[in-house]
């Protein structure tokens, strides 16, 4: 299908718009008329701007309040059109769409709003255009796509048909389904946004929070498939006002866009195919399907020789073997349980130049696949960046993608005994046996720049088909942190992912030590919380320390006794439990050199979150650490 | 009455809220849990601060989901009471803040409710504390003050009294007005918070959006004057969660809080005297009464000679005469109708020092006022900060208090013939006249950060008893612009205030450039706006192009003969119509070196308002601006 999107989607000038959205790889644009009201060239230099990046005009918007005006308002209302008509033919478009009247006086006779609507098809069919009639949420009579479909089917007339659009039906939890019973040819465009589900006003909503296919929380792929299912093969564009993508980068929020519109395909291929609604190859996209993920093999931290003795001295004391050494390069294995760290200081590397932008810093990290060529295929299907590597003489490629920081992630395929990439790479030291009873990774958490969460959350959806969680907010003491995890389908990877308005919270200090987004925390499991804690405590890990009162108030909570608590306390162990019984116990480290930290957890009875009652404490008390660094 | 605020309505850890808190002049402090849960000391280290400081712990809070909670759950419930009464006593505080339960499993049943809360009561009174109950909007079967007292009542306990909030009340559109029968000595805390009116679910909007009495939209004096007459005279706390404020520097908050109760004192004080109700004299702030302001007498711009000569040169094309020199400083005067205009390149200044701050700026503004020691005597009562500049021989001191960003705002006295402050300052050249028909500055547009709209609308509230039009969003092509309009009661003073969250808008730019915020532009009216534009045109002044499609835009939306449109577009005069078909003419200058721009507008019928419907394509034609002058 012709992949468009709205030029009020994006941030800038119309010129700056249309450059941005021929880059990304749409095949089409509609136009706000506001956007052309601003641009300084006349309507036919926007016609030739858009031939010469390959861009079709799929749409001008939006022509509003004409059917059912007051009466005395029609004509005027005629004129109004016939202006916008010579515009049109200007700008080379054929298509106007036309929004169900809001104003206070609309009159909403059904045989009035049918007239008028066949007196603006006439006027239009006459000069070879269009009319494309839209509900809008907040319509003051018509507000679903039933009422536009009834009123286009009375007028009855070729220049006119339906524009559907997700945002103003699922808002209203209004049913798509029966669209699939209009005839495809009756509906001439369709416009998709996402958004998350808010309890407001619906013009608020709509104006402010909508957003990419897959950023948000509505069903559209249950939209699009009854479309489909119709017949429909027009355009299918994008119209997202967000107060956000206002301000955004464009050129990299277009490819967002284009990304959103492919996962929509694919999510809404699978369900027509679930129904059993066969659609011809090529209409909707089809990428590799998603391999299995299962867990990290691997994290890679950039560093230098200094600082990797460092950090290699804190992950010993944190119970890992110093497990190899690199063939040919200054690269380190660290490793514990089914945990592999590496530390590249290796020179002239991706590692050294990521060390070089962002200082001590997670760099990659590899992703366990059932078939990474699958895995890497799809990724480039979505748009992509696949990365190679300098590979010296007996060292395996690993397939690896970009993610959106810069950052690499490495697919990488279980291997049999000594087939590993760390048998091929490593020099192993066959009697390193780890002090501790660290088990795996259990999430990685990662600072963001508030503006790239939904960027974030729709390359992990797109790519790889992770899932996210609704998003929570934690207080920071010196402002709010957002956090929203991603997951793989079975669980075995987790990100949650965090952003920060504010200047002085821990997550914008991570952000500007780092110069960038990453990783600023990694959890590891274990089974028994307590002998780790020991352990780890014994050999000097710097533990956070939590506050009395917290435990304090933990005793007011729970049935716990003294003892216990006590215990709890002289560990700084945090304590959490859902709503069924399930339990989290965790401790934090400090950051290392005021950068990442630790955190190790044992989780009990099924519980799946990542112990959010706590973390303002934890905030709180880094903050407080991070005080006393300064002072 | 004791002034008092919540710990969770300001940024920071809990020493440094305690110390601003202090700062800014309150009585007392509400103790929020979450605040001493992160304190790394113990409660009577807190009990101890607070005693240095001068501050009584009025409140500590909240204790949730006591009464109607599961049965099986009473007991553990007691516990945790008895634990938190601890905490209290370690704290040396007496009243604890019990807010109605929302459990989705809470019990409704009235005499429950009441034997639950009089037990509470009887296990708080045994040890010498109190419990305050308060309905919270979203409690699952209390969420009125009607039912709050009712329950109170019927429990009948000396150590049970009411708690009220307005936000509780006001956010449902409950009615405070019967609180007055409620006996004064049975309400035991009042909390005060206003907040915008948004149609949004209750407890996202208490949670992230309230904000200081004064800064929002409810009618917070409406609900005081009740509670005062109810004879409660305990303290007046303000309860804020905010998501601005929990990252906002504590100390200017905190600031920004006291002086908002003092504005709510004397709103209620006022709403009481006009229902009859007698408050004994003391109760509640009294400050001097606002002074009537009369516009703006002048305008004072921080220069050097180089820019001050540029820019003399500039106002001169606009049509003002050189009216004069000071006498003994490096300061001039132009003129034009009722505008005055201070250029003042005057080293060892409060201009230059200002100037060296912030470049080229505005950097004082006299308003016209009928009682200058009055109203300098008021501002101070608000804790506004007065200025004494240098005052040479034979010059007028005229007093004056700063903005909260630095500028300052003189209030000047309307003068006789010849005892004007430009005939004792200046020598003033009889023969200037003024080439242009410019009558009076019609309104000051400042850029502001957006952390600082609040403050600076509770600023000019207070202090002058301006009142603040709603909110309007406008984009520019790089992200939205929020405007917030002060006026003086006779509207003879208009503040549009703006900002925007966006790095690249035009108020980020000004923002930028000024290095702090500031007067970005100055808004001119006069008789005849096509005589003056023509004027200025033919004068060089550089008029803001707007492009050609918004004329053609406007040729749809009015009937316009071609002749005026086409004048309009020659001029590049923009153009607004109200719904009482009162007219806005306006033009605007490109900006001044890239910084401040003026407007000259012609009011047409009654027209209130400042062209927001244009205001995007100016912004986009300010934009198109920076980018030519950037590349």
């Amino acid at each position: 299908m012709q992949r468009s999107i709205a030029t009020v989607s994006l941030s800038g000038t119309l010129p700056e718009k249309l450059e941005a959205i021929a880059a990304a790889g749409f095949d089409g644009v509609e136009i706000f008329e506001n956007d052309l009201l601003h641009y300084a060239g006349a309507p036919r230099e926007i016609r030739q701007r858009c031939a010469d990046l390959g861009l079709a005009i799929t749409l001008f918007q939006p022509f509003r309040d004409f059917e059912g005006c007051r009466r005395d308002r029609l004509h005027k209302n005629l004129d109004r059109a016939a202006r916008k008509f010579d515009l049109m033919q200007e700008l080379g478009t054929d298509l106007v769409l036309v929004c169900s009247n809001v104003q206070p006086d609309a009159l909403g006779d059904e045989q009035l709003l049918v007239d008028d609507l066949r007196l603006l098809a006439e006027h239009a069919g006459a000069r070879g255009l269009r009319i494309g009639y839209e509900a809008l949420a907040w319509g003051r009579h018509v507000n679903t796509w039933q009422q536009v479909w009834h009123l286009v089917r009375k007028a009855d007339h070729p220049a006119l048909g339906v524009i559907l659009d997700s945002f103003h039906t699922l808002s209203l939890k209004g049913d798509p389904s029966a669209i699939r019973d209009i005839p495809g040819e009756k509906i001439f465009f369709v416009q998709m946004a996402d958004a998350p589900i808010l309890a407001m006003d619906v013009l608020e909503w709509s104006r402010h929070f909508r957003c990419f296919p897959g950023q948000g929380e509505m069903d559209l792929a249950g939209f699009l498939a009854p479309i489909i299912a119709s017949g429909y093969r027009g355009p299918l564009s994008l119209e997202v006002f967000n107060d956000g993508f206002r301000a955004a980068p464009s050129r990299q929020n277009a490819a967002d866009g284009l990304r959103s519109l492919l996962y929509l395909e694919e999510k809404t291929r699978v369900r027509l195919a679930e129904q059993a609604v066969a659609v011809e190859p090529g209409v909707l996209f089809a990428p590799p399907a998603a391999s299995r993920y299962d867990g990290v093999e691997f994290v890679e931290f950039a560093v230098d020789d200094a600082v990797g003795a460092r950090l290699g001295g804190w992950l010993k004391r944190l119970g890992f073997a110093e497990a190899g050494q690199h063939r040919s390069k200054a690269v380190r294995l660290l490793r514990q349980g089914d945990i592999n760290i590496v530390l590249n200081a290796e020179p002239y590397s991706f590692a050294h130049n990521f060390y070089e932008a962002h200082g001590p810093s997670l760099c990659a990290a590899a992703l366990r696949v059932d078939d990474a060529q699958a895995a890497l295929q799809r990724a480039m299907a979505y748009r992509g960046q696949p990365f190679r590597g300098l590979v010296g003489p007996n060292e395996r490629e690993i397939p690896a993608v970009r993610a959106p920081d810069g950052s690499l992630i490495y697919l990488v395929e279980p291997a049999g005994a000594g087939q590993s990439i760390y048998d091929s790479d490593f020099c192993l030291d066959p009697s390193a046996t780890a002090a501790g009873g660290l088990q795996r990774i259990d999430h990685m958490a990662l600072a963001l720049p508030a503006e790239g969460l939904d960027s974030w959350v729709l390359f992990y959806k797109s790519l790889f088909d992770f899932t996210a969680d609704d998003e929570v907010v934690l207080p920071d003491p010196y402002g709010l942190v957002k956090s929203r995890a991603l997951r793989s389908p079975c669980a075995t990877l987790r990100l949650p992912l965090n952003i920060s308005e504010n200047r002085n919270t821990a997550i914008a200090h991570a952000l500007s030590s780092y110069r960038g987004s990453g990783v600023h925390h990694i959890a590891f499991d274990c089974a028994d919380i307590f002998a780790e804690v020991t352990r780890a405590k014994e050999a000097g890990v710097p533990l956070l320390e939590i506050p009395m009162n917290y435990y304090d108030d933990l005793a007011a909570r729970f049935e716990f006794d003294d003892e216990f608590l006590s215990e709890l306390a002289y560990y700084n162990v945090l304590y959490d439990r859902d709503a069924q019984g399930g339990e989290l116990f965790h401790v934090y480290t400090e950051p290392f050199e005021g950068r990442f930290f630790f955190e190790i957890l044992q989780r009990k009875g099924g519980y799946a979150g990542y112990g959010a009652a706590n973390v303002a404490v934890r905030l709180a008390a880094m903050a407080k650490l991070r005080a006393s660094a300064g002072s």
